[in-house]
């Protein structure tokens, strides 16, 4: 089942003018600032009601971001819907034809574990579907249970 | 203030496929179809949460989503934020470097008023407030008050 818009992924290039931009002029609170060197991009997680702007900067040109930035510019990246079974979720979507990137759900940002669908099987946007963490094993144990 | 996520935006080709895409493959509840005319679209709100996601199909090529799609495809078109005083916050944004796409709020979907800022302003995104038309006098009244 979706539960809520989790988060708006925006691709920036220059992290301090985004934040000048989303947290001083729109004054979104800034909640946490993320490093995630897998894929190669620093997160700054703005709160927006029961949402987040999660704006992603390239921490080296070659990372997914930096690409994105290369190519289409600063803007929405992703829209992330909040799931509460991620793998219920797939195999559903899936079975409707929605196309994932990976085979199995990832630990993201915040340590959530995320999925993402091909935005040609998804309206033309990249969709996220993403669980949090709590509530299911993490992947890594999963032959366990 | 911002309150929320109003809606996001999502420009659609194929309004059959996409509600296939949103309302039947994701299972989010079609809320409403309206039709603005003064906008040549039709707009179907789907709920997700606080929030919604606001399918937009042209009903003429000439018209903004008409323009939208041939130029860039189906995808996320605009991000809307709701704030409680719509004149407030723009008067606030503008003075902080968001550039307005018209002076004056007007009438959007579900009855809102709403403001469009410059993307080249909002870090790269379509950027709409809007504000619940009961908590302000309509536009056409403001003399009045």
């Amino acid at each position: 089942m979706i539960k809520k818009i989790d988060h708006i992924g925006v691709a920036v290039l220059d992290a301090d003018r985004a934040l000048a931009t989303f947290r001083d002029a729109l004054g979104l609170r800034l909640d946490q600032i993320e490093e995630i060197p897998s894929q190669g991009l620093v997160a700054y997680h703005l709160e927006v009601g029961e949402s987040h702007l999660e704006l992603l900067h390239p921490m080296e040109e070659d990372s997914v971001i930096g690409k994105y930035l290369a190519k289409k510019g600063p803007g929405v990246h992703h829209v992330a819907l909040q799931v509460d079974d991620i793998i219920a979720e797939r195999d559903r979507l899936e079975a409707a034809g929605f196309e994932p990137l990976s085979p199995e759900p990832f630990k993201g940002a915040h340590g959530k574990l995320v999925l993402f669908f091909h935005p040609r099987t998804t309206g033309g946007m990249l969709l996220e579907i993403c669980q949090i963490a709590n509530e299911q094993e993490p992947m890594d144990s999963e032959d366990k249970t």
